[in-house]
C-alpha cells in the first residue's frame, strides 16, 4: 500500500466513526429517552475525543509527508487538501485550548438557556466574556500570523474571508432596507386561516419531500424540537415540526431540510466516508436549502399546486385563490427572530450578527456593549426598537456554543441560492409550467448535476462559479427579491 | 495514576463505545431506511474492529501485569477478573481465524436465510460444514486443552460447563416429555377470539411495561420485526411486535424484554460503562426475562388483572372469566417452533439443540448427518415428524451465526427463574394478592435486590445461588410446571 493509499484506509475508518457520532446525534434530538442525557454526553464525548484523536494522528502527518502529490488524479489531490487542511488545523490548536473551549461552551450553553429564559444579558455576559477570549485565542493560533476573525470562519467556509463576503453584504443592506420599508408601507395581504391537523401536515410533507426529489429508502423524516438533517450517503435523515395553527412552518422546513438532505444523497458514491463526501461548507449547504425553499418552494408557480394540495386536504383555507396563496405564503411583517424571518428580512438579520462577531473577535467590541450594540443596529435597520434580551441578543444558541464564524454562511448561502437560481432559470425555460404541476425534476436533477454530485471535490466558492458560469455576487438575489416582492406588493 | 485507574479509564471508553455500538444495532433494526444497509454495514466493522482492538491492545495486558490485586476491593476484584477474562480470551484466537469467522458466518447468514425460504438443508450445509469446522479450531484455541465446547460456552456462561448442564438438562428431559404427554392428552382449553386493534396492544404494552417496573424515561417501546432489549444504565429499549389476531404475542413479549431490559435498567449506577455495568450472563439475563414473562405474568394471579384490563380494552374476548383466561394464556399444544412454545415445551427444544451442537463440535456428529439427527431426536420427544426443514433444522438463525453454546443458556435461565420463583415466593408470601391487583413492585423489587443491581459483581451461578440460599437445580422448575400444569389440565 502507497502512504495515499494507507491515509485514505484510515480517513474513511474515520469518516465511518464521524457518521456513527452524527447518528448519534439525530438519536439524541429524536429517540433518546430523556433519563439518558447524562450517560449519552459520555459516550459523544468518548467519539469526540477518538475522532479528535485520529484528526491529529502523526500517523496522517507521516502519511501526508510521504504522498507523492504529482502522482495524484484530481479527486486524490481534492482529498489531500482536505486531509492536510485539517491535520495542520488540529495541530495549530493547542489542546488545552481545545479542552477549555469544550469545556466552557458546554457551561456556556446550559448558562445561556437560562439567561434567555429569565431575559438577563447580565447573567450570561460573564461566561461569554470567556467564551470570546478563548475563541479570540484560537482564531490568533489557527490565523498563524494572519486574521483571526477568517480563520474561525473558514472552519465553516473554507477560503472565504470577512472582507469577501462584506463586500457582497455592503450591498446587500441598503437594498434589503429600502426593500423592507417598502413593502411594509404597503397594506398586508391576507393570511392563512384556521387550524390543521397536524398527522395531515406530516403526511403532506412527506409528499412534498419526495416531489423535491428526497429519497425515503435513503432517509426518514421525523418531528423534532429544532428541524435538522443529518447524516450522508445512504442514510440522511431529516425533521421537521409542526404547529396546528402554522401548516407553512412544518411545510417549509421540510423542504429546506430537504435542500440540505438532497445535497448529501446525491453526492457520487464513490466519495463514501472520504473528505469529499460530505457537503463542501455551510454556505453551499445553505444555498440548496434556501432555493429549495424560497426560489423554489415559494414561487408563484410551485404554490400553486401547493394551494391545490392543501385545499384539498384541509378544505377551504381562507385565501381567495392561489394568488392570495402565493402572498400568504410570502408574508413580509415585522419581527424580532431570525428563524422566523421572511426572504426580505432574513439577511438584515444575519448582517446585524456578522457585524458584531467580527468585532467581538477583533477586539473592537466588548461583551459589556454588546446588548447596547445590537439594539442600536437592529433599531437602526428595522425601525423598532427590540423589546427584550431574549427577542434581542439572547435569541440564538451560536455565540454560547463559540460558532464564531457560523452567521455569515446563512447570508452567503443566501447569495448563492440568488446566483444558481439564475443559472436554473436559464437552463430549464419551463421551469414555471413543470411546477405549477408540482414537478420539480428538473430543477433538483439540475441542483444535484451541477452542485450537489461534488461533494467536497471543489473549493465551495469554486462549485458555485463553475455552475453558474460566473463569479458569485449579490445581484441576482437582489434582483430577484426585489422582482418578487415589487410584484406581491405592487411596488 | 495507577495502573488500575489507567485500566479502568480505558474500559470505560471501550465501554462507552460498546454502548453506541449496541444503540447502532437497535436502530438498524428499528429506524434505519433500508437502502442505508450497505453503508451501515460498514460503519458498524469500523466500531467492531476499533472494540476488538482494544480490547486486546497490550496496554492492557502491561496494566493487567502492573495491577496490585491484593490492594483492590472486592468491585476491583471484579473488574480485574472479567477484563483479564475477555483480554486472555481475545489473544488466544488468531487474528485470522477471527476475520475468518467473522467473514463466514455473514455468508453463512445470508445463505441460511435464504435455503430456510427455500426449505433446503443442502444448499445450507456446505458453508454450515465451514462455520463448524472453524468454531470448533476456536473451541480448540480458547479452551487452550481443555474442552472445546465448554470453552464456547464460556463466552454466554462463563464458568458453566456442559457437564453441569447436562446434569441438570438430564433431570429434566424425562419429567417434561411426560408432562407433556400427560398435558396432551387432556381436552384444550378454549382459546382467545376475535381481532385486536394494533395501537391498542401497543398501549397496552405500555402500561404492562410500566407495572412491571419498566422506567420508560430511561427507555422505551417500538415495534420490530424480533423483539429484543438493548442497551444499558440509562438507555434500554425494547421493542416488540404485534398481530392482531394474538394479543398476547405483543404483551408476552413485551413483558420477556422487560424482564431484560429491567436487569440492565437496575444495574448499580457506578458500573456504568465498566464490565460489572450489564448482565452477567446470558443464563441470568434469560432468567430475568423469563420469570418475568412465565412465573409472574403467567400467573393465575396476574392474569386475572390482565383479564380485566384486556376486556375493558377490547370487549368481549370469548372467554369465561378469569379461569378460562388464565388457561388460554397457558395453552399447551403441538408445534415445531421454538421461539412459539409454550412453558412445558420450550425446554425439549433447546435440549435437542444441546445436545446435536455438543456432538457437533466434539465432532461426533457431522453437518451431513445433522438433519437426520434433528428429525429423529424431534419425532422422539415430541412424537410427530419434522414436516419441513424450515420447521425443523432451518428454523433458528443462531449456528449460521456461529453462536455455538449459546442454546443451553436459554434453559438454563428457565432452571434459575424457577429458583429464583421459589425464593421470591418465600420471601414475599402475599404476592398473589398483590399481582391480582396488578401490582409487581414488590417481586421486581425483589428481584432487583438480589439479583439485578449486581451486574457483574458475581460469578453467574454465584447470582442465583446467593439470592436464592441454595445452588441452583432443575427441581423447583419442573415442581412448578408438573402443579401450574397439573392444575390447568386436570391432570
Amino acid at each position: 500500500m502507497t502512504a495515499y493509499d494507507k491515509l485514505m484506509s484510515f480517513q474513511r475508518e474515520t469518516g465511518a466513526l464521524a457518521q456513527v457520532a452524527g447518528r448519534l446525534g439525530w438519536d439524541q434530538e429524536v429517540m433518546m429517552p430523556h433519563g439518558a442525557s447524562e450517560q449519552r454526553s459520555e459516550e459523544m464525548a468518548v467519539m469526540e475525543s477518538i475522532l479528535h484523536a485520529r484528526r491529529t494522528d502523526p500517523r496522517v502527518g507521516e502519511w501526508l509527508d510521504a504522498v507523492d502529490d504529482g502522482a495524484l488524479d484530481e479527486e486524490g489531490t481534492a482529498h489531500l487538501r482536505h486531509i492536510r487542511r485539517s491535520y495542520e488545523r488540529g495541530l495549530r490548536v493547542p489542546a488545552k485550548l481545545a479542552t477549555d473551549i469544550a469545556r466552557i461552551t458546554s457551561r456556556a450553553h446550559r448558562i445561556w438557556a437560562e439567561a434567555r429564559a429569565d431575559d438577563d444579558f447580565a447573567a450570561f455576559a460573564p461566561v461569554l466574556k470567556e467564551v470570546v477570549r478563548l475563541k479570540r485565542e484560537e482564531g490568533a493560533a489557527l490565523a498563524a500570523g494572519g486574521d483571526a476573525y477568517d480563520a474561525l470562519l473558514d472552519d465553516y467556509e473554507p477560503g472565504a474571508t470577512a472582507a469577501q463576503l462584506s463586500g457582497m453584504f455592503g450591498a446587500l443592506r441598503p437594498r434589503l432596507v429600502a426593500l423592507r420599508q417598502a413593502v411594509l408601507d404597503r397594506p398586508q395581504p391576507a393570511s392563512l386561516q384556521g387550524t390543521f391537523d397536524e398527522q395531515a401536515q406530516m403526511m403532506l410533507s412527506q409528499t412534498v419531500a419526495r416531489t423535491f426529489g428526497y429519497e425515503m429508502a435513503r432517509g426518514r423524516i421525523d418531528k423534532a424540537v429544532h428541524p435538522f438533517s443529518s447524516g450522508s450517503g445512504d442514510d440522511v435523515r431529516i425533521t421537521t415540526r409542526t404547529n396546528a395553527l402554522d401548516p407553512f412552518n412544518c411545510l417549509y422546513s421540510t423542504i429546506h431540510e430537504v435542500g440540505h438532505a438532497a445535497y448529501e444523497q446525491s453526492i457520487r458514491s464513490s466519495y463514501r466516508f472520504t473528505p469529499l463526501g460530505q457537503g463542501v461548507s455551510m454556505g453551499v449547504h445553505e444555498s440548496q436549502s434556501r432555493i429549495y425553499e424560497n426560489q423554489l418552494g415559494r414561487s408563484r408557480a410551485f404554490t400553486s399546486w401547493l394551494f391545490t394540495r392543501m385545499t384539498e386536504l384541509f378544505g377551504d383555507l381562507g385565501l381567495d385563490g392561489p394568488d392570495a396563496f402565493y402572498a400568504a405564503v410570502n408574508r413580509v411583517q415585522n419581527g424580532f427572530i431570525r428563524t422566523e424571518a421572511d426572504e426580505v428580512q432574513y439577511n438584515l438579520h444575519v448582517l446585524l450578527r456578522f457585524d458584531l462577531e467580527q468585532a467581538l473577535i477583533a477586539g473592537t467590541l466588548e461583551v459589556d456593549d454588546l446588548e447596547a450594540a445590537w439594539n442600536e443596529r437592529f433599531l437602526s435597520d428595522f425601525g423598532f426598537p427590540v423589546d427584550k434580551p431574549s427577542d434581542g441578543v439572547l435569541q440564538d444558541v451560536h455565540w454560547s456554543a463559540g460558532l464564531f464564524g457560523y452567521f455569515p454562511t446563512y447570508s452567503l448561502g443566501n447569495v448563492y441560492a440568488g446566483c444558481l437560481h439564475k443559472a436554473l432559470r436559464a437552463a430549464v425555460p419551463d421551469l414555471d409550467s413543470q411546477m405549477v404541476a408540482g414537478d420539480l425534476a428538473a430543477a433538483t436533477a439540475w441542483l444535484s448535476e451541477n452542485v450537489q454530485q461534488y461533494g467536497g471535490l471543489y473549493e465551495p466558492r469554486d462549485v458555485i462559479t463553475r455552475a453558474c458560469g460566473e463569479a458569485p455576487s449579490e445581484a441576482p438575489l437582489l434582483d430577484y427579491l426585489e422582482a418578487k416582492f415589487g410584484a406581491i406588493y405592487g411596488l
